[in-house]
């Protein structure tokens, strides 16, 4: 049987000397980490889109990637790609995908057509899925390449715009459906304003909640138990995003009330956009009970834009582990890798290397997390920390009994100082002795 | 009789034609815009910290400024200070001042040493206040300079800490009903966090929900009625402040229950370091209900920290006027100028150079924003660009009668594309036009 | 005869309070200031990628804009976009214009088919120059588009690309001696790296520089005697682009021997993504002696990437075009508007209402730098902050005969403060009565 | 006999599992990596300002430091300092330290005070040095803190100004002199400017060169033999820093004949904060043959202003020491950490823990930078790619034979294409596994 990456065999772990490029040096997915297999801790998953679709296009540059289904187009072409996506999946040991409806399908000139495109790879996957086990972490719809969706999609000042929209999120829920997807994302690609001269923001956010709450209706409808997530990012390619952050997505949840229905899907690249770590957007997801899923990327923190590089930073892996298992993991979310070879590595093989270098990432990531819960090294530092709200005026504050002018009784003439130091360079050093010494 | 700026008399309006350094062209308190005088739609107030306290040094650099309060100490200061205010407020012809407590009085080696300190000049404040008439706009509570305060006030994890800081805030709630404060302010100093690897996020949030609430009941039981306000700020002094802008705030006020008691007091060089237009800032918060105030500064959009520049850009004070005007203004908020003169303007008369320098501009932007919504120039835009919604399938979306199927049925074979222009650039045109014509 | 714009009839002068959006409020390019028509002064051209050739595609998004060459491919386009760009000259009433290499012909399969498509239509652009007056103020060579560019041009690590791009300059240097184009400019689109682990720095920076020896030598060996320019911009599509910002760029031309050969084509939104205003690349540029051209255009201070937006911010065209005036002018270089519309302004009538606000705003630049020169606003203050170098011991430095030891002599016993006010509040004050007030 | 630091004694190398906070783990100064001790390869410096002079004080925040020298003021408290900085030294095992005239010294009224106090300390310095065998890595001037230098110091608009800081070049050149200080630095605390409405940037610049050229001078005059040092930084203390980055800093000595005198120091956070990585800035340097000496910190990336945190990164201790080895090493610069605690560090044992985590990462650095040298890793990489110019075309085009002529006759007919990967995500996997085998 013709494959589609001849030159790649099954990815197999060979420990962290190994030398072979096409090898997981610390990735062993059997590999047993506070009482549960490696691979069930990360739940990796391949995105679609710039594994299978994206060109290598970029602001200043035409489509470069060198790709084994270059030559064929429409239906052809999306086939093609189905067969080339589980090769790669099965080739790389990765349980799960995710994908935008445009992604596995062409675009038709109307939405029944493109829905029919739809249905005919949406079979063929289904049928993949039974044979390999790979299952379908979250789909969603791309509301923002189309040009009709050039001012927004449920945000688009054109109703028709808005009812087309819905009309792509209600095919879209069907194949979540019809596939078992565990999750499914809202991204906002275009919903927020390039100048605020032009936009009325009240309508336009009225108007996103009534499609996420006509898309719950409908999930609840058909019976879709997925779970919703909405993806935050602050800005790119609108000059301001709605769901700017995990904060203020939340702030938008709660107000619509949409709050019990949806959770975070929280992506490296777009918390730096943001101004934030990754590390701060998980833990406010967490912390508010929202941490749904992850997009597993990396961005250069020296540039403005979205890199969606493959994540490599071992800082970042281990202290996201940290939060995702403080979270008791993310099942039914997962670690997507929302991520894109470089532009300058346009060669097939370059797939699998990239996907190598986030998947063993984050399992020493995972390995260095654990450790540091295990020893409890920022939890003894934090209970020490804090100890003062577990006993005397602390407790008062803590449990509602303490008011203004108890407060103010207690300290009248007291001495307060702060002199006790908060020993960011200590855990800094343990950080990097965890990082390079653990098992 | 003795004055500290002999060398200013009464800040005069002279119209835009005027060289006189020491004059209005700009400002006319009683002119007339959209059936108001001028004066009541601004509501300038002086902050007494940049002005009156603030010595000018910086992270590389020694106090270096040179007023006419040199060479006093202690209580004796403090009382040269509020002669030099009062004259300062009289002379530029402002209603409103705000302040910290520490700003006004000395801090003393106990809390009750240090309000008696407040007490005292308090009393001589409240005297000036009645002779002149000036009003407070808001005041709040330093709790962020004293060494007791590195790690957070509220958000300390020292409790003692969090009861010093309660002090503290009863005492400027006092003050704020002696002195009939409007409003009065929450700037979260240093609530937030340096590193995550130390911190228990979860306890200092609800520890700053809790002395709001104290806050609020101590505010209902000794009948002080003004607004309560919050004001965002994204970071620095620490590396992630919790109040980050408008919509993550109102986030943590709809969690914990706070949302009818807070309003906000949005800073635009706050606004640009969350890396939002000030703008941005104004429209959310208003859209929220919850636009209450304003810190009329600018940043610079080269420069990460908090430059609180006296706000000259005429762009900004137009695009703000036009918000606060769809506000319905601000009262009981105001404009404060929390902007210093650059350290490089050590004299006194760049005091005055200054804030004539933001009540000109601010003036302008009145003017032009008045007009411009006279004119109706963004709201027949919008209007034209909505109008969809306001018939047929989009009338049917914004009032809850849309299903995704019926907008499924609507658009499943219709062609929906986007071919109307959003025409930023004619409006951009427009901005300038109105900016340089308004009479 | 058939028109591209039929809409649009010859852009007129109506003045300052016309309500026509088709017609210039500040723009009368007869008019005379500092001596000179404004046309004269503002030398504007229109670039020809972003004009007539950009899609309208972004990141996220496919080709959107209307335009009305659509439909036609290959030569056949390439020969409408002639048309309706000489069409759109002349209705705009600009003199110049700029373009790449494959911006005005399709690249063949071969370098020497490209060559040809190039023939026929540098012969077809010859006489519409020469029937219309329109001139060429700059052409250059597109190195960055092609997959062949994908490590870079000059830069690549593959000496045939280097080769490539050598023909690709010969051709252009020809082109630019047919049409008498002005200036010639280098903007090195993927000269720079994308990481340090695989890049030869120091070689690529001497194969930059051979390539431009290259060029000089052949255009003296052709006799073509136009300016050359460096672009500079910092980062995009590269991580790092070695053209980083003006001064970089002018330690590289010293560095190489260069200096005498090139100067700069300023970028407005590049300067602000170097961190720069726009007015400082300016004034370095200015001091060094290099400022040659400008790319009239400007970024939103909030976003990390090349938006590339009309110019129409009066602060930023006041201040350039009072370096520019400084400067003597920039012929023979000019204003071209390296400039886009909006993705979401995708009719054709917006490329006009683009420019128009372009070159209003900087008509309206032009009149407030020319009284703020008259005026000696800047000069004055500054002659005056720095007179004590014009005598004594300041003249001493300043003409070199002061040493360490004879300055210790001078100040040992002396204090010396700096109790002079920059008085930057009363200078932003004044500049913005002269951009409302000058007639 | 009494110690400032009695909880701590002399810090020991305990290896990589050591649990003791007061042990080096990684940094074995005796250890030979590459031929020469470790040691020998880091010359780690200790900056006199932050671990002995700073207070913690921040924009809003009191000294709030706790030092064993509390209490002490002028002339006592310098000489406690020495004592305690010796101490320091010692225990923790750095052969350097760096500092400013006013760091170690209390300014005096005029500048004769001034140094004689310089002269006492530097007396009791001296013979500490003897005795403790501590050098100088370098001393510089203070020329930004006191009030005189608002408006900057070589380039003050007040020639007394550049009088003055002329003055303190003198005599901080004679104590280098005295001290044998291995290297002397130039940062140009303030030369810059605020606003380029006020500024004469031509006669700034001219200015800064004669005060450098007249340090040279009697340098020179007097026989001192250390390296001269400028240290760029982009922005702050003002807006604009003449000095940004390393390569506008060469342009500037370029221009002004003074490359052959001087080399560049480093500092990570510097890097950053102009927008690029600290491994970019060394390369830079080191290709211009001008990295002379590194300031041994990080930044945090999400923030805009110099945090000057100790360096714990391993990513850019390890890449950054690659650069140091492909120069050769720094002698005679070396590692200064112009890091401080943070503020809620306060404690005097934060001290050594935070010079412990930067000595170890930097260890740790060395260690895997070196092997990666020594494994060829990059540069086998490297000369894989740019193979092309070895031989051919390459060949010529490196050796000067081409031209526009003959590169175009190669290429005229070929087909050029780029499929060859940058394989940067296999670089990136490599570095990781690096970081984490070495042994
Ligand atoms: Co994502
Ligand atoms: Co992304
Ligand atoms: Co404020
Ligand atoms: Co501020
Ligand atoms: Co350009
Ligand atoms: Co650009
Ligand atoms: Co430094
Ligand atoms: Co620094």
């Amino acid at each position: 049987m013709a494959t589609y990456f001849p030159e790649v065999s099954r990815i197999a772990y060979e420990g962290r000397k190994s030398e072979n490029l096409l090898a997981f040096k610390y990735y062993n997915p059997n590999e047993i980490v506070l009482g549960k297999p490696m691979a069930e801790h990360l739940r990796f998953a391949v995105s679609y889109w710039h594994t299978f679709t994206l060109p290598g296009s970029d602001p200043f540059g035409l489509a470069n990637m060198i790709r084994p289904w270059d030559g064929y187009t429409g239906m052809d072409l999306a086939k093609k790609r189905v067969e080339a996506a589980f090769e790669f999946f099965e080739k790389l040991g990765v349980e799960y995908f995710c994908f935008h409806d445009r992604d596995i399908a062409p675009e038709g000139d109307t939405l029944r057509e493109s829905n029919r495109n739809l249905d005919e790879i949406v079979a063929m996957i289904k049928e993949y899925m039974k044979t390999t086990g790979v299952k379908l972490l979250w789909n969603t719809q791309n509301m923002f390449s189309n040009p009709r969706f050039a001012h927004g999609a449920a945000t688009s000042p054109d109703a028709d715009v808005f009812a087309y929209a819905a009309g792509q999120v209600k095919k879209s829920l069907e194949i979540a459906l019809e596939l078992g997807a565990e999750n499914y994302v809202f991204w906002g690609g275009r919903e927020g304003y390039e100048t605020l001269l032009n936009t009325d923001m009240q309508l336009e956010l009225d108007n996103q909640a009534r499609l996420l709450q006509m898309a719950v209706d409908y999930a609840d409808e058909i019976g879709f138990r997925g779970q919703f997530l909405i993806e935050p990012k602050p800005k790119e390619p609108t000059k301001h995003q709605y769901d700017f952050d995990a904060q203020s997505t939340i702030a938008f949840l709660l107000k619509y009330g949409l709050a019990d229905r949806f959770k975070l899907n929280i992506e490296a690249n777009h918390a730096t956009l943001a101004g934030h770590t990754f590390q701060h957007e998980l833990r406010v997801s967490r912390l508010h009970g929202m941490l749904g899923s992850v997009d597993a990327n990396q961005g250069d923190p020296l540039l403005g834009w979205d890199t969606d590089e493959f994540p490599t930073n071992l800082y970042d892996t281990t202290l996201a582990m940290y939060e995702i298992l403080k979270n008791g993991g993310l099942q039914p979310g997962g670690l997507n890798f929302d991520a894109k070879v470089r532009r300058a590595s346009m060669t097939p093989i370059d797939l699998f290397y990239a996907h190598i270098s986030g998947m063993d990432s984050f399992a020493r990531g995972l390995k260095v997390a654990a450790k540091l819960l295990e020893d409890g090294v920022f939890e003894n530092e934090i209970a020490n920390r804090y100890e003062s709200y577990s006993k005397g005026v602390g407790k008062e504050i803590v449990e509602g009994r303490a008011t203004l002018k108890s407060l103010e009784d207690y300290v009248i003439d007291k001495r307060v100082t702060a002199a006790r130091s908060g020993r960011q360079e200590v855990l800094l050093a343990k950080l990097n002795q965890y990082l390079l010494e653990v098992e």
